[in-house]
């Protein structure tokens, strides 16, 4: 190993035994972890070739099981975020995707930090389980279209080892090491296509375009290098998607876009992503037919329906599509945070409103935190609206009825200028 | 201590509060050796500060005991080399030192891989004893002006800890954790001036010059730092240094020196490092004196008799002044290696002849390792001579018959060509 850790300190390629031989050793713990750490901080360093990345990905894929999804018909088309504040993406753009007859069979994480995850806010809604089999994930998927699940058995577990030990030797942001974990994991789910959201900005991984365009291009490659249908598109984490940030908050927001009264961002985003995973399905020609398409499931309700179905088949109380706020937990306290100046929003710090949400509850300090479903934060104004002094800037939903630390917080990281335009929400396609 | 890593891993220079936390936490155990080894990756990459060096050198010094040897009369003078092949300098140079009236208290290490240790040499003496009480230690170097001993006590316990990382993570090359390691125990040891013999070349850890300057202004920044007298030479380790190379081998050929039998290039080297030392020592006014006064106590024998004294005051067999192959252990076979063609020796391959040396038993692969303190290698032969095919290049000494792997690693680095002359001997002075 000590040999393996020197090649790559000094820049060369490693060739695909020595990777095998890593990722073995790793999982078998024939390699000591300070012995991964180091050799972890020097791919940090070093980056990795095209070639490299692809076998680092797929020895930890063939670390574990993966899942046969053969048996479903039809050109199965996933999507994968690498997350963000107030992303919710996911779940109802399923639904919008399902809809138009392609199957869904998505396999999704958990939240920690300032970051959410689909599992926990799916969990939100009383009954839903997100452990279900592999047989009942695949006949959900071929019955109703679309399954969001956890992962079942033991998918990369090279993956999971690395990742746990990358959290705490600072070697998280590695563009090699978080393709590697996201298409490893990704590829071992059996979807033929695959459409990855890379969020760029102050609440992402990614604070900068170019890092994301090359984080975007490495997972395209990635993916595309096993002959999957492989794309990206970065889009803007500056400020939180849509207005909901916590798990219920964010499950009622989705009901609603899926009814039509969706805000305009998550609602371009979702239609955009889902154009394109209409093309990747074989139901449009172009992602504006596709687009469209989308558009058209959610007004004619098909959309929320395919939400209905996927919610009742795994044991969820499917009556929260009709009444939301009867079905979902409900916070004690709604306290509004009011502007202190009358102008335009300028900033929404994103990675902020998540910490606010987490420190309330919504979300995971360490990994075994318990979730508060209920609360979190409701946005009012976006970045390019106007506000007058004393109006309301977002509302906190709050199970504690002193929240001063929460609104200092969240003062500090909104402002208000003479004029702000809204970032741009999608910067570009990777392909 | 991820904020610590990802400080240094972004190159930002650390604050003493946190290399003190770092230095804390290697030593109670509470920073896991997979943070250290992370952490100890990204100083390998971004390096360290004159400031960072300085206090992660004295921080490391802190962890443990340090001698206090001001009740030892005059300037005590030491000189630490940072390794090689063939490299005995300490054992003749102390006895030559010592001799001028210097006291030289004198702490060595061991060797390891294709590199010999001072101590592991003076173990080859019957009875040598390298632990001494401090008392013991303190009292010899008042009596006798000299004492070559391990560590005593707790010296510098995070640099143990962080040695045995690094070896087994390749971070050992980072020049301020090679500098910090050396200079925390040498500062520990409470000498008032030191002299550090940089090797540089095939057999020395730093293969470059640019590289071995580094290393030197950095151990010399770090001794000046906390007014020590200090200075460093660099000196060739592309060849092995003097003739001999194995435990027993290496201590006749330091007492033959000592007798005026030197080999030329162990006597310059010798006398002109004394040289500096008599200058620091107060005892010469400019190095050209300090160096005749080095010839002149091993010309009139007054230096053979300090290590004489040296060997007695530690328990070993002093008659090995006087006969050294009948008390020193010898090899049961003498094998000549011989020329293959004629010319001039223009390339002996130090570290590989320190590898031969090491598989014939006198040399450790790991640290608890076994010598065999009679063998290794006497070359008759050095950079620059001419030989003619079938006259003897060296003799191999061995306690097994067959030595044809020997042989054949001797060859593959031996090269014989039409001209060549030696390298030079001692490159540069940092002071």
């Amino acid at each position: 190993m000590v040999d393996v850790i020197d090649k790559k300190r000094s820049g060369k390629e490693l060739t695909p035994e020595e990777i095998q031989f890593f990722v073995d050793g790793v999982v078998d713990g024939s390699i000591p972890d300070y012995q991964t750490s180091a050799f972890l901080m020097a791919i940090y360093f070093n980056g990795m070739t095209k070639e490299e990345q692809s076998n680092l990905t797929m020895t930890m894929m063939k670390s574990g099981d993966h899942l046969d999804l053969s048996d479903i018909e039809g050109v199965k088309v996933d999507k994968h975020s690498t997350g963000g504040v107030g992303d919710k993406t996911s779940i109802p753009l399923a639904a919008v995707v399902a809809a138009l007859g392609i199957p869904v069979p998505m396999i999704s994480g958990r939240g920690l930090g300032h970051t959410g995850g689909t599992l926990d806010k799916l969990e939100a809604i009383p009954g839903y389980q997100v452990e279900i089999s592999e047989a009942d994930f695949k006949r959900q998927v071929n019955d109703e279209k679309l399954a969001i699940i956890g992962a079942t058995g033991n998918i990369a577990p090279a993956d999971k080892k690395i990742y746990a030990l990358r959290d705490v030797t600072d070697t998280v942001d590695s563009i090699p090491l978080i393709a590697s974990s996201i298409m490893s994991k990704k590829i071992a789910s059996g979807t033929d296509a695959l459409i990855i959201d890379v969020k760029t900005g102050a609440g992402a991984f990614m604070k900068t375009l170019p890092e994301s365009e090359k984080l975007a291009r490495a997972l395209v490659d990635i993916g595309q290098g096993v002959g999957m249908q492989c794309m990206a598109i970065i889009s803007d984490m500056n400020q939180p998607l849509g207005k909901a940030i916590g798990n219920a908050l964010e499950i009622e927001e989705s009901i609603e876009l899926l009814k039509g009264n969706g805000p305009a961002d998550l609602v371009e985003l979702i239609t955009t992503i889902g154009g394109y995973m209409a093309v990747m399905g074989h139901k449009a020609q172009t992602v504006a037919e596709g687009k469209q398409m989308c558009l058209d499931v959610i007004n004619n309700g098909e959309a929320l329906e395919r939400f209905r179905a996927m919610v009742a088949a795994q044991g969820g109380d499917a009556t929260v599509v009709d009444a939301p706020q009867a079905v979902l937990p409900q916070a004690k306290y709604q306290i509004e945070l009011s502007a202190k100046t009358s102008g335009v929003v300028s900033k929404l710090e994103a990675d902020e409103m998540g910490i606010a949400s987490m420190l309330l509850g919504g979300g995971r300090q360490k990994a075994d935190d318990q979730l508060d479903y209920a609360v979190g934060i409701m946005l009012n104004k976006k970045i390019g609206d106007s506000v007058k002094s004393g109006e309301p800037l977002l509302t906190i939903y709050s199970n504690r009825e002193d929240v001063a630390d929460i609104k200092e917080l969240l003062y500090n990281n909104i402002e208000i200028s003479d004029s702000a335009k809204a970032p741009e929400l999608i910067y570009e396609t990777i392909e």
